[in-house]
């Protein structure tokens, strides 16, 4: 931590700011400049509250110099994490699709859409059992029986299959059934669940929320990794902004900021970035090229008669000719999908 | 629902318009104008996924017109809703105040706290014992040892108390020992929590999520209202922007907007607003004056010692001199405190 | 300025680092951690480009500890500044009211409005001769006419007036007219005409711009100051942020937070921050609570026929009853207006 | 435009609103449903301030439905606009790339960057003599000695030339030496400025505001089309949001909105947008992929002693790679670049 005194701090007021560091166990290092007093406070403490030290006379600015997240961090760890799925890894040099309808809503649905999509080249299905809706009133899943289609359509087309948990109280019920974990936008910091998801075996993709810094982001990672679950992977799909011609504002450039501060894959959603199809498909190459190590794409049969979300889902003739260009893109970039 | 073709649009992709509104169960009212037709789709469906119809050929724009939100909304109950609480309500003339320490640390220390945010006027007492916190290395909380001392100094003080909620799993638990549950800014959009909370029959305080719009707030009260608990506030608490001057920007217009667009009581929190002790008092006076129903107030005996959130809280004598200062701006503006 | 390294940085990294900052003018002291190496760098450098050293190889993090505003900070000048207008001083103990039209539409109009502001208590007069607008077919402001009549009417009433600027070319007309020059928010970092306003002995309000951090408003009033004009205060109207229900998001923390880092006086205007009538009045009151300085609100003898923000405008009566509230909360807080 | 009344409006709010829009010349489409009265207010009159009728008593909500923007719309005009650059069009199937440093330093500077981009491919040389900066204290520009040695390298290289304007009473200099002018973020809404440019006959380059939506972006085109002039075209270059990890946030969906809402050609500017190097080379490509029409970037042949935004511009050997992919990648999408 370091600590920049006022220019005008009299003598008392710096040695009462070393007296509370000193208290608070860090080692001190006095710089007298020109103008100005810097203390560096040494020392490990990446929970300290530095608003303890900025309200005392005579501070004028404190800085924390560790990073909040540890374990999720490249300094921590130099390699890619890899997440081994089917026969793939997730963080490897593969860029890996996950594809499927927003929910699951009836055996024929997600057979058709699953057959769709792998053929199309996705490795991994998605599809809602239990749907985080803004209305009470709207759909809201299939609950455990959307969770047993989902698995089925997996099996039956060798495909791993990812669906939202929302409830610490059924990671058991969903650990039957799914291979992946999604954490969604509006838990990235529903605490009891981030340790819940720490105690099991199966990746858990953490998607980012709308209000969620890098650092906050990452910092939902460390809870998971800190609870002993390594096996994590991140998601961008918007953040909230004064733009509202999008659903949200798909902040690609979070891309290269989390390769180069963490080990961890990140992966991107266009569908919930944008909101409306035909916005998909420039931005799923866009992530793409700016090196994102997969993609969740909503694809549907019939999204005229989605549930939920049809708007933003791909017709399967979009959904292949995207999956082309992506290939293209991957090797333009010495990458492969 | 409003559909506002375009101006190119051609016959058939009008018609086709109809019919998809026809067939969504809409009665169809078409306007002419001199450059642009507009079609009225009459039907109430507060669920309908407007995107379904923005996306067809043809289509300018699409607007919502009925409000999302039923129950929470002032057409649905005009009077003030009035929550009674010892012998005040939230919601009535009287502007009450909530105020306490962060977290529960000790007998002592909620004691002798509960005491001063008595003698000083404030109605309930706030304190938490499952805290929410950003990392998994900061001080969690006393559990259910922090839940029976808060209520054991709410006894002795005869104050109401308030105590936060994170886990659907926990509702049982808390429901022993608090007066009112306390929904967190990170859980605004927990469903299955909102769900359970509509389901106890004590009060709930919901606090704005840091990326939630009015429309979203007003959405997670009604989940609790429309799952059978009337009593709900709610209470402003920041939001993110760009500006980090301050923890968060503090939306103080909000009051008067839910006000009236909502017979709910409105809270404010300039402590978690502000983020720091000498800009809460200032901003506490300001909400009055911009009509908030109540305050939340962190209060310690102790700050400099406090396991969290010390450099926001009031010193006692601070506390007694904003509760003296809301008393005379309540009254320039025909309410009591 | 200081300087982070990273954890793993090599030797020569590190002595590459400190080579850079050598060669840049900066005296060097070195801080070794248990886990990190720290470089404080030493020297004034208020427009250095710290990227410069973030993008160099080893490095983790570099904070600027120096305030980029100098002549605009309250440790370059501890006293609050004062700026006379007519018998009262802006910054003084004393809240100032602005008030008036939008623009200025005939001789009728701003006679009749200067009246009823005089007499409600405001000292200084408002009105658009050039105005802003973001359509190009809106009503664009009647020009020097304008500015003719509405110093006639600051005469008849003994009100100093201000009036907005927009164009470095129109300084020596204006200047002809007006007392205080409104900068507004959409020319908040309009450079040229910022350098032109330093050069001129009539004060300025510098509005915040709808994207400007606090630290960018105080740059702009750097600009005015560095120039030689020391007349220069400040106005917040609302930030752009996700929330639409107000016209911005009316950042009322920044007026303490203005006050603790500036010795200019800060002013509030909800009329531009709430776009609404029936949101101005409690949002006026908020501001003066929140400490502001002064108030700039938009009154119109007749709002429905206003040629521009008729609908944010009070009516007379409503002004009247406001003033005299703001009196009130002025003097719970050992002010007088 | 379209009013919605509340549920609970008497006759006479119906016939009041009714009678409000009839004075304001709107022919009249009432339909009653269920729940709710719904008026169609035809008539065009793009400027109309809807608040007027938001604040009539019964009012629940206004939608304004005729595009703001009319000359910039695709409505108006469906075909691409084309903007003819020596021996290519911005607008067309080609990508163009603008590149060179932040400022014109010196003579040896701009010629040696010059070489460097016309070998890799570019077609525009941009380069600032009157630099737009935070701090009074920066390097500000050559000024006129600048636009000489901009214009001299562009002669020599066969390269059209590009530099910003941000006074209205320099356009009759710069437009002597530049072939495009280009409007900076912070003067977007510079109105004065924008009418003059909206009179010179050579093209116009409009970046983004930090705050500006997609709409008053494209009201800002509409001032110089209304004005006259028809060469305008647009550059998202990133907005201001909570995230702080990068410059700014690249919105790159607004690409693809853009394209739709408007005929002008969309350029992208990942040199400001993320203002670190490393980040530029992803956020280029990732732009391309979403649509861009062109893309500006800062290349410097010694970044390091560049005197302004060094940090953010390009190497030569980075820009070769860049060039080399964006080649590739505007294949795969059926461009060329």
């Amino acid at each position: 931590m370091i600590v920049v005194l006022k220019k005008l701090a009299a003598d008392e007021q710096v040695d009462n700011v070393i007296k509370h560091l000193e208290d608070y166990g860090f080692a001190i290092h006095k710089s007298t400049g020109e103008e100005q007093i810097i203390i560096g406070a040494i020392g490990i403490q990446p929970d300290f509250d530095t608003r303890k030290i900025k309200i005392l006379d005579g501070v004028s600015a404190v800085y924390k110099v560790t990073e909040q997240s540890r374990l999720a961090s490249r300094e921590y760890k130099k390699e890619n994490t890899l997440i081994k799925i089917g026969n793939t890894s997730l963080g490897s040099n593969e860029i890996v699709t996950i594809a499927g309808p927003c929910a699951v809503e009836s055996e024929e649905q997600i057979m058709a859409i699953a057959k769709i999509v792998k053929d199309a080249g996705a490795k991994i299905l998605r599809g809602g059992a239990f749907k985080p809706r803004t209305s009470p009133y709207s759909f809201q899943g299939l609950g455990e029986e959307g969770l047993k289609l989902l698995k089925q359509a997996g099996d039956e087309f060798e495909l791993a299959v990812i669906t939202e948990i929302m409830d610490p109280g059924r990671v058991e019920l969903i650990y039957k059934y799914t291979d992946i974990f999604q954490l969604g936008s509006r838990n990235m910091q529903n605490f009891p669940l981030l340790r819940e998801l720490g105690r099991v075996d199966k990746p858990v993709m953490i998607k980012r929320g709308m209000a969620a810094t890098i650092d906050d982001w990452l910092m939902a990672a460390e809870y998971i990794l800190a609870s002993g679950n390594e096996k994590v992977f991140l998601c961008e799909r918007g953040i909230r902004t004064f733009e509202t011609s999008t659903r949200n504002t798909f902040d690609l450039s979070a891309i290269p900021v989390i390769q180069q501060r963490s080990h961890l894959p990140v992966f991107a959603d266009p569908s919930h970035a944008t909101g409306i199809r035909d916005k998909v498909i420039p931005m799923a190459r866009a992530a793409v090229a700016a090196g994102a190590d997969g993609l969740m794409i909503e694809v549907h049969n019939n999204p005229a008669a989605a549930m939920s979300d049809g708007p933003q889902a791909l017709l399967p003739s979009q959904f292949n000719e995207l999956m082309d260009q992506v290939r293209k893109i991957a090797e333009v970039i010495g990458r492969k999908a």
